[in-house]
């Protein structure tokens, strides 16, 4: 999979590029059929929602998940993105968002980057979000929303929001948002289970709550350009990775056939875990 | 204004009708003007969200607001809640509902005939809601979410919820949810200020936060058949108005024109409020 020159020009202007049914639905069901043991599990790399026990976000589950473990050396997801650093890539975060039916809560305006630069002093904006759609996502079940262009600015002052959610998270304040949307607008990709965004550390997004009866639960993965790597270790190693090992993807049809990937957090449920507190 | 028989039936099936730029932009000029000045008086009757200084929702304006005094006498409301009802109706209750940038929180999954019938005692369901859009509504700043077809079922069970927003309201369990939507699906009309939706106050709806720039302020109102005015006297007279005299209309220009309305309540601000509490 090569992204060819308009898809790349549409990527530099807009700061996104969505893929409606990249995967199937025969694949994306070997992913979905892991999600509730992988919830269940009492970890930190788990965190819940404020209003309950819902999973808000799941962290690093292509350490300990054998699906996600192939998931995160697919070619059809990490071929563009190191064609459009031009270098290698490794895996800088890996979250399942839960987003879930009633209860998935808001994540409010916010660029990756801005954290990526603060906490973990990742050099440049060179590591790349994904989604991947593991539920349809329609206009009620809280979609990504993104500021189209809004990446062409760098990194925008933000403040740290301690409160709002579960997850503290640093936001951009709201005259920042009116003068972005009064000059891009605002759109939010919506699709089939199988879909795949792509797109770029300093796009400003945010996403609704889900009050309807849907999940909505997608993979946020971040790829980074290896020579990019973060400098400081600040936050947990499963939000923050801190193996720059260049990802070697496993064959097209890696989702359905078995391949031996690793597995190396499998049995560190049952470990004390150092980082948490 | 008269219904014809296709909508008639397609409110019957449905539980609601929708009515795009019904008022014209120089109508809702009028009253969006006003909102301001009456969201920052400090009284009972404006409820703010649990966030911060926003007003959730204004209540009984017509009584104190001279724009909204007539609004609630305009024919093109009343007249086709009168038809559908077959006798005069009343003002059960006005709202100003904010669901204001940034900070409009979520309606969560209610019927409104549930609390008029448990609290006012409001004998049958013949009282309609009627939405009227003073900011266009779209997909980004919380529409109004129905679920087709359940007003055909009555009044469904629910639980009081105090806890998730700033105004306590009956809400419908989540697996009744799911039922519901299987069976009709979810709809969010949306369009251009000016527009107007009906809807039975058995119909079951929602909306989700406002995370865009862009206000969706609502009028709400809810006319009551006058032989069906409430039983119990449990609410603040500005939630559940005691006063059942027919409402007589004004003429079709009445926003634009003159016209003499009374506003008991305008210099109540200044006075103690024997129901504040």
């Amino acid at each position: 999979m090569q992204l060819n020159a308009s898809q790349r020009e549409q990527f530099d202007r807009e700061g996104y590029l969505f893929f409606p049914s990249l995967f199937t639905s025969g694949e994306i069901k070997i992913l979905t059929d892991e999600v509730p043991a992988l919830y269940a599990q009492r970890r930190p790399e788990n965190v819940r929602e404020k209003s309950g026990d819902a999973v808000r976000t799941n962290f690093a589950a292509h350490l300990y998940s054998y699906p996600y473990a192939k998931l995160a050396r697919h070619p059809r997801m990490v071929k563009p993105v190191e064609q459009l650093f031009g270098e290698p890539v490794y895996m800088h975060q890996f979250k399942i968002n839960g987003k879930m039916a009633f209860d998935g809560d808001v994540w409010q305006w916010h660029q990756d980057y801005g954290t990526w630069k603060n906490d973990d002093l990742m050099p440049e904006a060179r590591a790349m979000n994904v989604a991947i759609f593991l539920d349809e996502v329609n206009e009620f079940n809280g979609p990504l929303m993104f500021i189209p262009g809004s990446h062409t600015l760098g990194v925008l002052e933000a403040e740290h929001d301690l409160t709002t959610t579960s997850y503290p998270l640093w936001t951009i304040n709201h005259d920042t948002i009116r003068k972005l949307v009064a000059r891009g607008g605002i759109v939010a990709p919506k699709g089939p289970a199988g879909s795949m965004i792509l797109f770029h550390g300093c796009l400003v997004h945010a996403s609704t709550s889900n009050l309807s009866p849907w999940n909505r639960v997608s993979v946020y993965l971040s790829l980074c350009a290896v020579s990019n790597h973060i400098r400081r270790f600040k936050r947990p190693g499963y939000i923050a990775h801190r193996d720059f090992t260049p990802i070697e993807c496993l064959p097209d049809d890696c989702l359905l056939k078995h391949y031996d990937v690793a597995l190396p957090w499998k049995d560190r449920f049952n470990e004390p875990l150092r980082e948490a507190s």
